[in-house]
């Protein structure tokens, strides 16, 4: 078994309510300092056995397809974790 | 300016359908060897200065009480990024 973690963001270039809300609250509550937050996803995919070369390639690929928009969303990092 | 990453989570023993949902297409696409799929959240949090140890003791506690919520979810880290 091992695992697989992918990220995804919005590009820089759109606009992210969520993130922006999230900003707009932490200033309402007192929190200073902070320029910017912007929210993404982070998926964690787990093979049945260790992850090779062409898995990571398999899974670079279905992180452009199926995790991410590529029209709104970058895929940011797919990085194999510590075998367990 | 820096910029700190937040990941987040569902807690293990808890049910995730938005990656039962993305296993199921990935194994209807024909993508085998694949166990399991969970998905949860990363955020940027960009500060208006340089990280200080202070200013990730303020995210942790950001993380733990806005981006996440405790009874389902489990703040995974909480990094600073290399300084922009």
């Amino acid at each position: 078994m091992s695992t697989v973690i992918v990220e995804v963001m919005p590009k820089p270039e759109i606009l992210d309510p969520q993130g922006k809300a999230i900003l707009g609250a932490l200033s309402r509550t007192g929190h200073t300092g902070i320029a910017s937050v912007r929210m993404g996803k982070r998926f964690e995919v787990t093979l049945d056995h260790e992850a090779t070369p062409e898995d990571l390639d398999q899974i670079r690929s279905i992180a452009a397809e199926v995790f991410s928009n590529p029209v709104i969303e970058d895929v940011v990092s797919v990085t194999a974790e510590d075998a367990q």
